[in-house]
């Protein structure tokens, strides 16, 4: 199937993929002296008398914004805002579907770090929570952070957070599988943006042993300044001794005989998209035990579906102030808990992105932490 | 019925007054290659190359933003961004009830004019036009002005040009009516801020004789110093020969005895809401021939639900750039040619706000105009 083409058809047969409407029809007086004026000045007295009663009069205790400036859209790079907006609308869509979650796309004409904290934090008001989407690193961890200390709503970005829990949830049960204890396994991550960067944090924090992590050239030493030489070595031969390879990348980087080079059996998630840094077959034929990619095509799939709209069901129904640790390793063994022991297998370490259950269980988790 | 319980308990049950949904469902590999990645990737190509294609392909060219920085909410005063969303939430609803025009509530937690203008011309990627609702005068006037230079889509405060075209529509259909010509009426206005000052341009424009216009220490000598002494009238002198009266102040000002120093047979626009300048009885008993309120309990409710959803309807159908006065001119011309002549009456000047069809014809008439 052309999914390029469906696409543009189903995007021009819409005119977009999301729709605003009303949950009260306006058909008489009464009714629009209801929705509207006189009777809608009671409920903005009430939340001018308290503020928190915009979580149960209006659609802020529901309703995320997604947020992004276009600067690092899928791998298409810095497109800008408005070539960015399909993918917002996209995302908006799957926490409707997957969470019930209203989420709105806001894409920001603007790539200075002060200009968007700022003008996100004017947005707050009429929002619970803000995902930010596709911001290139590292302007992305600043943003971040500086919102976060902005505004009284938890702010998210996907990119880093949402496909670390993914990854650490597959290599938690990946290793439970292979029966390896997490303290004893060397990782290597490729690609050191902002999906990279959180993956090294997320791994460290499930207590990986030992985390490598590559850039374009090659291992990056000031990850982990002591263990490192001053030297660049190569990605292929910083895989010599490790357990996992996780890559956000580019694609076809590495050949079977690269994955040979690792320790046996080794575990191997090659997340770059829509082509993987190595093709399932080909890394199994270099001894790999397990196989994941982003793709639907192939077993465990790492979409972080599996993550985004619980996550914020959880944030939004537990009206958390901002995200902490604690709730995304809730997430995290929620989701690697999902498949019950006897369920897993090499084929089966990551729970199907279309099942909808998924969400709850994270949602419990986050809201269980806040 | 008591409007505020009602419609505190709608707000409740629904959390808000408008959904985000999906056009598309999620239920299949397939779905979420089409909806998201990797069929999303080709929309974004196709704007990055012609931005133009986001009106083809994404919401942009049918949604709105109703920005807000909730300074000057209904009669309620500067409550705040967070205390105007229910208001924002109901003007959303109404643009899709009446118009099929997608509409999200943007509630800025800033009241600093350059602010807003920068703010917001960082969101207009994402829309194809502005709805600038419920922010106080004089700094809406600067806003509206120095926003519309900033972004190329049209910008409409509706407090201002809203209520001036469904008023200057009534007063066209009134003085059909009453077969005088609107160069030979005097017209006083009592109210200087955002709608009273848009009132009186678009009086001006449709050629009304002479215009008085007042504000809470009497007539205002500076809208036409020429014609008024140095020294502050009464808004009940200033009514001495006039043959409209427009209030967009405060409840019950005038007593019938005010009315009976107008011209004969005046026609009276009591808006100040939810209670006029004075009670429908109240001014026929002085005289008034003609008599409107904004309430739904009287004859001739003069209420901008007529304009705004098709006036942003036909802006978005034209993909017009920004409001122009002959935009403005065709929507007051098809909304007072809505009511056949045969039809008009003293209680049936301007259309029932609850007329579906109205928008459709306002629309048309904006958009022959872009």
């Amino acid at each position: 199937m052309d999914y390029s083409k469906a696409a543009l058809e189903i995007s021009e047969k819409f005119q977009g993929k999301i729709d605003v409407v009303s949950k009260v029809s306006v058909n008489s007086k009464e009714d629009l002296s209801i929705a509207y004026t006189p009777g809608v000045a009671e409920p903005c007295r009430q939340i001018a008398k308290n503020p928190d009663c915009a979580y149960k009069y209006t659609i802020k205790g529901r309703t995320i914004a997604v947020v992004t400036d276009g600067s690092a859209v899928l791998g298409l790079g810095n497109i800008g805002p408005t070539a960015g907006l399909p993918v917002m609308e996209g995302k908006s869509l799957l926490f409707k579907e997957f969470a019930g979650v209203d989420a709105f796309p806001i894409c920001l004409d603007t790539q200075d770090v002060d200009e968007i904290v700022k003008t996100v934090k004017y947005l707050a008001p009429g929002f619970g929570g803000i995902n930010l989407e596709d911001i290139a690193a590292p302007r992305c961890f600043e943003i971040e952070k500086k919102l976060q200390n902005e505004v009284d709503i938890p702010v998210f970005h996907d990119d880093q957070h949402g496909t670390a829990i993914v990854v650490a949830a597959a290599v938690m049960n990946s290793f439970r599988l292979k029966k390896k204890d997490l303290k004893d396994v060397v990782a290597v991550i490729n690609g050191a943006g902002a999906a990279g960067t959180a993956i090294y944090q997320m791994l460290e924090s499930i207590g990986i042993g030992e985390i490598r992590i590559c850039d374009k050239e090659g291992l990056l030493k000031s990850v982990n300044p002591n263990t490192y030489p001053d030297k660049r070595i190569s990605l292929q031969d910083s895989l010599v001794g490790a357990d996992l390879f996780v890559g956000v990348s580019a694609p076809n980087l590495l050949k079977s005989c690269d994955i040979a080079k690792m320790n046996e059996k080794p575990v191997v998630f090659a997340m770059a998209n829509p082509t993987p840094e190595i093709m399932p077959d080909e890394a199994k034929k270099g001894g790999a035990y397990i196989v994941g990619t982003g793709r639907s095509d192939f077993p465990n799939q790492i979409n972080n579906v599996l993550v985004f709209p619980g996550f914020f069901k959880g944030l939004l129904q537990s009206r958390a102030k901002r995200v902490t640790k604690e709730m995304k390793l809730a997430a995290v063994q929620a989701l690697a808990n999902y498949i019950p022991e006897s369920e897993l297998n090499t084929e089966n370490i990551i729970p199907d992105p279309l099942d909808k259950g998924v969400a709850k269980s994270v949602s419990e988790a986050v809201a269980s932490q806040a």
